[in-house]
């Protein structure tokens, strides 16, 4: 059988071996490929379909008739009439104990990231009551958790407080939150209805690693003014200053009963979260500890009644559901633009949380999510938020977790979180009148802990340095200056590798792999051997404004050196240099102005250039702008093999010698 | 001989066809290559060095003593040090011939830029006068001519006007002038010091002609008010407010005599630019034909007293050398800031004409020139202007035209162009008190018509319609609101262009090109046939954050598209996806997510992944993620028909059965 492949192979390849003896001599069989031209509008339908549709959501509404096309449309709005229809028992059993699960976990966060965003703690619990109901009603993730989150709750509090004092002016303070928030959730809706999603994948997961880290970092500072019990603190966020209080205030003294009860619970929810770690199957016991710590450490003031002794409480919590907001918000005058600026930047960075937790957990159950729809349904519930006395909520990565854990199966967990909150809300906020802020305090630190990725730091630095610079530079932007300034940073990082990678593409000088028709890069393969009497190069990427003028230069930069070296040593002068435009995707007027320029700079030097591989795209602009002919039509060749044994077939037979 | 050569190829074919029968049954001989690894310090300093200083700029300041390096470096920097020993006769009767032509082109010119600029007309002439000197001494082009030009004048005129009505405070319009030339001056200064000059790259060509064409339509209808003698005329910019003025005005009457005084001469200039196009031997008449027109003109005026009846004429020039300004610049206060604004834009435009009329003359010449070198130039050129009453100079596409046809050899025509300028200045001026505006509007116009450049825009629209678009979108944008709007749509445009190359690159389902080894593109190559059970895609770009979802979404689409048609027709189902990574000349940490959820999702589907042709820096990144463990290293192929050899051989065999 194995001498049959044999035959049935060697005789493939003298198939292969007389056609191509004979292509060099006769027409090659196979020329440059022309595709039929497509007429502009298809054109330029397909590049917005490319663009805006990538994934081809109307792709089930093909072949369908009208009234199923309106259903169909209907429940692409509200995804929760298709899931519902397959609802039962199992599932909500799941459901509830995920929701239970991360009710515990959110009311006790809830009201310290109120804190961070410096408003009234109720407002955290409004925000996990409304918006977790509007996303189980539009969204599509069947594990995230949705609430106030730390970063968001730090940014948002930060910007706001850069233009009103929230101590002094409460009431503006908590309608510029509102206006805040109703404008991230217009622009959440406008980028998932546009389809301009894409946009996010401009921050580069190494900035955003970066990013959170330092937000991390700054959160749990801000915490040392309830942890120490420290009256007077900085409003500034980055490390310095709030190092500087810290210290000045050891001066008068911290509270070292306040001290004493946030530390000693920290250590517990940081062992309990150790715990949930190691073992997979007690992850539910990170999940209860902080409601667990609140009670106690209530219990324990009330007991005691230390907030005589100096540990701040928590005092007070409005009791009732969300009132109506809408009234309050900004839709005129000044603070009109203040809220919408804070509002596009909170929007922005918390669809990049709620996308990427999204997008994680989707890929590990293997089921789709729409990006867009996503930002919509995001959009909405913010929007909708904002006129019920909520901040700029989404989905919180420590929660889903959890969710995920405890077997959610669909956004009933949020549906079961947010009847538990309405209850808290109802019933229990006066419990929590003698809850310590130092509880509060250990609650953040120990939450955003886990937002400080040391493992992917590492690995950014093993495998690509920008990135890690990126993520670094995110970092300490935010440590040592604020969270605007480190966002800027890594937005600009993340755009300049862009432009890097455009501006100066790689030009390869490529060889031949001896016994071979394969030509490859001489850096990456040694073995590969220079041809001689030709230069061949590879230009790794599309040729267009931004780099036409350096892949010209460069290209003659490489024949310069080349010549000098053969100057020396007396070999073959190069006749002839070919360019592999192979990964060459696409080339706009500059990139074929630099060709003619280049074309006539070799003609100079009395060097013909050929072309190999040029792509549909390419083909298609070089002979609508006549370059083909003044290039001539026979220098256009199907594989650089092609044009080698075409221009100088003796550097072929020389080797076989 | 035929038969021998016959003979060694066939030999050569046959090692080639027995090495690669062998080849798929033992360990292929090629492996993908890795280079050895560069260490940190290699890694960014060959980075930077392709970044700045991608030409190579201190090659042959390498193996040189310390005295010559220091005299090289001096010489860098002025460059006339150099050129000037070489200097003779010949090249000064060439230069004088085209300083003197360029000069009589130059001083009508003056003085009705400055009226662009909205200033006196003086310092058109004091603006032709020193930054000519200073650029022959530092800068590096043999051909260009400097001095004030039209675009950058309107540019200046307008964005100072919006701060300061030149009318009512000329003093401090002056001086945000001066103000913002020194800017200017600094921005090339520090842009080619820095050796950032591949930021003008990011202009594309497409959109400066659009620009250049808008801002020449807009330079035109402001002349209709000294052509038509209008004396209330619109501050604004756009066609529609000039329109409107101009129409308006009709009613009071225009100025016939300055009608007929302007129509005539505007006549007299179309026909000598003509004249000069169509017989490249008289360029000169449409040089000399300005200056014509001016002294006729001011001599008919004279002589009948036409300014009695209506026409408007320069009046008063002042006389004498510029004087120093130095004083006059706002180092504080609210106009800095308005001055450096304005000044960083005009300097870049600035920039971008003269670097891109230096590299045209450099080209035809075939020198060359290094684009940082000459910022720098230009930047102290713009420097001392400030500090001398000019306002911003550069490079001026038909001066310098004129320069070259008139057979300059070096800068030393400026130097006569600045010697004339200076004697016009001394002796000169009081003529120009007849000289009727009139006459200065039909010398720009003519001037100006020349920057219309259709023949470009309808390459543009034939090659490549998004060039096209941008093309129109900043000429509309100059045209119909102001200037500012228009070259902020330009740049946009060119941005949004680089983006969407680098969001959505192209992924290429590959074929077979029958009874060969080369796989293309199917949609380029109809002939191309799919590999039976093997699915290749190529990815034509780098893989970065900005696409690796997109890229991993797209390959799965084109699986499961290709899955759906198999089901119909009962094909063998696709068991490998074969990833050909040619042109992906970069990944980073989200590009190798991407892979290893693309591998996670595939193994779902039971199919597997292998790679084929990684480049140097795709490998060494793989390795270092540990992602060539996951999918396997066998699975790393050299070539994609080594992929499908190794993976599939009966799919080689049975088509060549």
């Amino acid at each position: 059988m194995d001498h049959l492949l044999d035959d049935l192979e060697t005789k493939e390849i003298d198939v292969t071996s007389i056609s191509s003896s004979k292509r060099h001599r006769q027409k090659l069989p196979y020329k440059v490929g022309v595709a039929p031209k497509q007429n502009l509008f298809e054109e330029i339908t397909s590049t917005v379909k490319e663009t805006f549709f990538a994934d081809d959501p109307l792709r089930h509404f093909k072949d369908q008739p009208k009234s199923r096309k309106l259903v169909l449309g209907i429940q692409a709005v509200f995804p929760i009439l298709e899931w519902a229809r397959d609802y039962n028992l199992t599932k909500f059993k799941g459901d509830l104990v995920a929701g239970l699960t991360i009710a515990s976990l959110c009311i006790p966060q809830d009201i310290g990231y109120s804190k961070l965003a410096n408003l009234a703690p109720q407002y955290g619990l409004y925000s996990s009551f409304v918006p977790p109901l509007v996303y189980a009603f539009m969204g599509s993730s069947r594990d995230i958790a949705i609430g106030p989150v730390a970063v968001v709750s730090l940014l948002l509090g930060t910007l706001l407080q850069n233009e009103i004092d929230a101590a002094k002016h409460p009431v503006e303070y908590t309608r510029l939150a509102f206006t805040a928030t109703f404008f991230a959730g217009i622009t959440q809706f406008t980028l998932g209805f546009f389809r301009l999603g894409f946009l996010i994948d401009f921050l580069s997961h190494a900035a955003i690693v970066g990013f959170m880290a330092g937000a991390a970092i700054t959160i749990a500072l801000q915490q040392l003014k309830g942890f120490l019990g420290i009256k007077n603190f900085t409003k500034k966020t980055d490390i310095v200053s709030v190092m500087r209080s810290v210290f000045s205030s050891a001066h008068h003294g911290w509270n070292w009963q306040t001290i004493l009860i946030g530390a000693s619970f920290l250590a517990f929810l940081l062992v309990a979260k150790y715990i949930g770690k190691k073992n997979k199957k007690l992850f539910w016991v990170p999940a209860i500890a902080p409601l667990i710590s609140v009670v106690l450490s209530t219990f324990f003031v009330y007991i005691t009644h230390a907030e005589k002794d100096g540990v701040a409480i928590v005092r007070h919590i409005d009791k009732g559901i969300n009132p109506s907001s809408v009234h309050k918000i900004y839709f005129s005058g000044d603070y009109l633009l203040k809220g919408f600026r804070i509002g596009v930047v909170a929007g922005m960075i918390a669809l990049t949380e709620a996308v990427a937790i999204g997008r994680t957990f989707a890929s590990m159950k293997d089921y789709q999510i729409d990006g867009n729809k996503e930002m919509v349904a995001l959009g909405t519930m913010n929007i909708v938020g904002s006129m019920t006395s909520c901040y700029v909520a989404t989905g919180s990565f420590s929660r889903s977790a959890v969710n995920y854990m405890a077997g959610c199966h669909t956004a009933v967990s949020n549906i079961v979180m947010s009847c538990v909150v309405l209850l808290t809300l109802e019933l229990i906020t006066p419990l929590f009148k003698y809850t310590p802020n130092a509880i509060l305090s250990s609650i953040i630190i120990s939450a955003v802990i886990g937002l400080i990725d040391v493992e992917s730091a590492v690995l950014l630095w093993k495998i690509d340095k920008f990135d890690f610079v990126a993520c670094m530079g995110a970092f300490f932007g935010v440590v040592f200056d604020s969270v605007e300034i480190g966002l800027l940073i890594a937005v600009c990082i993340s755009f300049a590798k862009i432009l890097l990678q455009v501006t100066r593409p790689r030009i390869a000088l490529l060889g031949k792999l001896p016994r071979t028709s394969v030509y490859r890069n001489i850096q990456q393969y040694p073995e590969a051997t220079k041809v001689p009497g030709i230069l061949i190069v590879r230009v790794d990427s599309a040729i267009y404004f931004s780099n036409s003028n350096y892949v010209r230069e460069r290209i003659l930069r490489w024949l310069a050196d080349e010549e000098e070296q053969k100057k020396e040593s007396y070999i073959q002068k190069i006749q002839y240099l070919i360019v592999d435009m192979s990964p060459v995707t696409d080339i706009d007027t500059s990139g074929i102005h630099a060709l003619e320029e280049l074309y006539r700079s070799l003609q100079k030097r009395e060097v013909e250039l050929a072309l190999a591989n040029p792509g549909q795209t390419v083909i298609d602009k070089l002979q609508a702008s006549k370059f083909h002919n003044l290039i001539g039509e026979d220098k256009i060749f199907l594989t650089v093999q092609d044009a080698v044994l075409t221009l100088n077939p003796k550097s072929v037979v020389e080797e076989a010698c």
